[in-house]
């Protein structure tokens, strides 16, 4: 099943996007802007999904929002999880954080409003804030049922599903405060999307992560193209890190991280400029596709 | 004024605290656990106070919640933000990133769900999971305002007030993570409280800060003793960098920092043991007082 939230006639509705990812369900939820984390919330409870509510629609017809448009608390993320991606920063600023064997995963925080849809306008800060604005194709997995100290045996029985997010980095202020919420937190420096995919359907442990920039008028130049199956820290032990004395909740988004290829990585860096697009696409889950462009 | 949250015959209600701290005033906010957060942004649209609704309480009846129980979204935490704690840090693990002059300053967040009312029991993890649980006495401020990229000279203007929190550290969980906030995050994490004290009532920008440690059947040791004139990076300094980019919202929450004196910064360290107290007091705003234990 495919979970998707979209903007239609003034509303936000959510609902379920068929397999082809041409047409839209609308189901019973709450007009409150919580979108599909009402029914995330509902199937948690074991009451089943919403009736439907309204006449099917042609994606093409609708603005796709992100399946979680607001979650409820800042996003898990996790940093440098890929091998080649660590490889690839060993001569960068964060160099000296570099993951040691039997290290621990890097986690931090980007806040629920830098989510937007998987078509929207990332809006690039004044230059004053930021001029190193990065891209990070990456799986998010979407967690389905509560638990705290879950172990890695029982880590897969949480994944609600999964979906694709853009965890976009202003590098300089990351680097800046040291600690990098402020660097990942700028408003529109989320976008997801298209759909949640559930867990029954695809297995996040090993689907291909791609990401491709198309500068204004240029044609799209391949980036990232890794697989999930070669994460430092894998879905399991991410959902075991994450619960370790912190309760989970159904609708947190753990973010997996993102394989090489990013700006910063070049020589010298590519930086994401007003007017670049840039696509990520995960196997078995679709694509997400945004515009970068000044206020 | 004073703003409050609390439970009462089996909900959550929310209200104002007289002066003296001895009596609520219930006001008719919704039942849905948001608490003081309603009545925060009712005034921010500029609605006015709520009614109120129903008998007044002496504080003694009522188990006191967080003003703010559960934040729309993590906390933002100034790390390392007195002179004197950063000089106590010169000398442990963190001393790498010690502030130099002119740096930037440190912000980390904490997830909603670490809060607990100012006379909650802080739940000591598994000893697999943490043995170096520390205290950090801290003001935080509570944003009244929505705004983006907020001035210096405008900072002030948005304050809605002033009060509370432990923000309570598992030295080794941050340390291992390189990002601080798992080892901020555990629950129960973030004892608050007693009410918030509106920006017209007390000014956060020079009060005293103190914390006290009581071992079980020992006396209380004060261990922490500061005024915020001694921030490295003052209230409006704080709300500017946070506000970079990043649209705060009524109810916001932004920890202070907290001054020498935490159990790190003894030689050997004093780390919270189950059956500890550990007290908080701010000029002008009242006090905190935690048992912290097994779950």
């Amino acid at each position: 099943m495919r979970i998707a939230s979209w903007h239609w006639g003034g509303r936000l509705q959510a609902g379920t996007l068929s397999a082809d990812g041409q047409e839209l369900t609308p189901l019973a939820v709450a007009d409150g802007g919580t979108g599909a984390l009402e029914i995330i919330e509902r199937l948690a409870r074991g009451e089943g999904l919403p009736r439907e509510a309204g006449p099917r629609l042609p994606v093409q017809a609708v603005r796709l929002a992100a399946p979680i448009p607001q979650p409820r608390r800042n996003l898990f993320c996790a940093g440098r999880n890929y091998h080649s991606h660590a490889a690839e920063l060993s001569t960068s600023v964060f160099a000296g954080s570099l993951p040691e064997k039997d290290a621990w995963p890097i986690l931090f925080t980007k806040f629920p409003e830098t989510v937007i849809g998987p078509h929207d306008t990332v809006r690039l800060p004044d230059p004053a804030i930021t001029r190193h604005v990065d891209y990070e194709s990456e799986l998010a997995i979407v967690i389905g049922r509560r638990g705290r100290n879950i172990g890695r045996s029982r880590a897969m029985d949480h994944v609600f599903g999964y979906t694709i997010l853009n965890d976009v980095s202003a590098r300089d202020v990351q680097v800046r405060h040291q600690q990098w919420v402020l660097g990942k937190s700028f408003d529109t420096f989320c976008p997801m999307g298209p759909s949640i995919v559930t867990a029954d359907e695809v297995d996040g442990r090993d689907v291909r992560v791609r990401g491709w920039c198309t500068p204004r008028g240029g044609s799209a130049e391949l980036r990232q193209d890794g697989r999930t199956r070669d994460l430092i820290f894998d879905i399991p032990a991410l959902i075991e890190t994450c619960s370790r004395g912190i309760t989970l909740l159904p609708g947190d988004i753990i973010a997996t991280g993102t394989p090489a290829g990013v700006g910063m990585g070049f020589q010298p860096p590519k930086w994401l400029q007003a007017g670049d697009r840039f696509r990520i696409e995960v196997e078995g889950i679709g694509a997400i596709d945004n515009l970068f462009d000044h206020a």
